[in-house]
């Protein structure tokens, strides 16, 4: 157990996986409450809009009114997502609320890639190559590679670990060609099918072939393997996890209509907590505001914890009905 | 990894479990489906009523109706929960159809014991005492001892090995002195403290105490750490678990209204199918009864997968477009 890191990252998706996919509408107001709330829970690490097509993406039409209207909490940084140029001069015109950096994120499945890109995985590498230029010209790093479908694909199957270091690989090259120095790796499981056995071997490869990057897991609890598959990340020191309060979220490609998506960031936070690792999360601060994720669009979301509630208050009872001495 | 079990045993607890629970009213028939539903997954235990006080859980009025009911398949041991001498008569007279068999139930947390039996762990042992005495006299032999909150408690906190461990070996010496051989031991988390380090370590000093006992875990996903928690007992080579279909029931008494509570069977199911482990269940109709159990109680089940379906469907997609040989 000696690989357990000392400190977990939480990189808090939900504003950005949630409303976009929710049936909504939300408010725009409601959507900076919930940024505004993550900020004052110890997250230091939260991706708030999706500058994205609003005609794909309804939920997102208001993403400038929002990343206008929330509040930058000192020690926060707050990212944006975006695919396309027009989405990045979107995300630019905020510089001085977000944090913007470049990604080459790539897909180990080319059907996904399809699906999900709508082009095949060389043609996608071609926009990415056009993608590292743009970002060049606007000064912007590019220092993370991600591998979408890294555990499996509901259209395809199983995805190997060749396959997905192979994915990968070919975003590293494009990298490097282009004079970037990458820093970190998203492995992501964008529909599901992470488990634990999976998470061991796909971090071990990667970690063997790219001893220096920094691994973050993005794993999904669609079909119920999301904790112990992070769990077994922890087992072998991984300490970057993207995820979502509450369970926000989901994937609107993934082909399965009302599938649970990112695993809980409070489901995580107490997961490290038991274990004797820090997150620098107020535990307690972040349930409530996944109680509110949940009262903000109107149904059950699918973390368990926000409906038990975490130990503290349970060890509190237990402390005060000790003989105190007199 | 060598420890892993070669093969996994489910107990299914969800009738038992859900339909003491759930708000209702369930009609006698759809309980007598839902129990005749897994008798054809391959499952083969399958614990279906509770003869308790009809005043005290409603919900189970019905118990003698539904064993009565429900079709006995061959190769299924068919179980039922009790607790007084009044529940015991009245599994007795389904003894053709009910595999009737006494255990010694204590709890590890005093508070619960005051809250869940309403005696103190002391009382309570007097009472398992005297039942003791009844089932000897029924020929109906004890061969299990089962600690409940072995984990941790809402009402008191943390639930150390050492107080786990006591309880057990009460119950253990009341067994001894009762000239009653147990083979079987339930660690219980009746209230969802579990994690995968709290399995481990109460696992490996229940091994260290008793080596020829059985370790059965019933773990509650109530805080989102059941399955991870299974995964560690797997990986000890912890080969029984209770679950429940779908995520059925929870713990009527552990004071959080709405919290899920056993892992969902089909969860454990595919974490062990994935491990290579095998069950003897066809996790594509347990899916379908556990579509069938959120029919049945008409809302919501805590269980993701039976929203996102197993990986059969999608592995048969990918099989379906391999380039054919001529």
């Amino acid at each position: 157990m000696s690989d357990l890191p000392k400190r977990v990252h939480i990189r808090e998706e939900g504003p950005r996986e949630g409303f976009q996919i929710e049936p909504g509408p939300i408010s725009t107001e409601d959507k900076v409450r919930l940024i505004n709330g993550l900020s004052e829970t110890g997250i230091d690490h939260i991706q708030t809009v999706s500058f994205v097509n609003a005609k794909a993406v309804p939920g997102w039409a208001d993403a400038e009114a929002v990343v206008a209207g929330m509040r930058k909490a000192p020690g926060v940084e707050y990212t944006a997502l975006w695919f396309s140029n027009a989405g990045l001069q979107r995300a630019l015109a905020f510089r001085d609320k977000l944090h913007v950096t470049g990604s080459l994120i790539v897909s180990a499945s080319d059907t996904f890639s399809k699906i999900n890109l709508n082009r095949t995985r060389a043609e996608h590498l071609e926009v990415l190559r056009k993608q590292v230029d743009k970002l060049r010209s606007h000064a912007v790093p590019v220092k993370r590679v991600g591998v979408m479908a890294a555990f499996g694909c509901n259209y395809s199957g199983d995805v190997s670990v060749a396959q997905a270091i192979e994915a990968a690989d070919e975003a590293m090259a494009l990298a490097a060609s282009a004079g970037e120095r990458i820093e970190d790796i998203t492995l992501a499981d964008s529909m599901g099918w992470c488990t634990p056995d999976r998470t061991e071997a796909l971090v071990g490869a990667v970690r063997e072939k790219w001893p220096d990057l920094h691994v973050i897991l993005h794993l999904h609890d669609t079909r119920g393997m999301g904790v112990a598959s992070a769990h077994a990340g922890l087992r072998l020191g991984v300490s970057s996890f993207d995820s979502t309060v509450a369970g926000l979220g989901g994937c609107p490609f993934a082909g399965i209509a009302g599938a649970s998506g990112n695993i809980a960031s409070e489901e995580l936070v107490l997961l490290c907590h038991e274990m004797g690792i820090e997150t620098g999360v107020d535990l307690d601060k972040l349930i409530e505001v996944a109680r509110m994720a949940e009262r903000l669009v109107g149904h059950p979301l699918p973390s368990t914890l926000l409906r038990a509630g975490g130990f503290r208050a349970c060890r509190m009872i237990a402390l005060r009905s000790e003989p105190q001495a007199a």
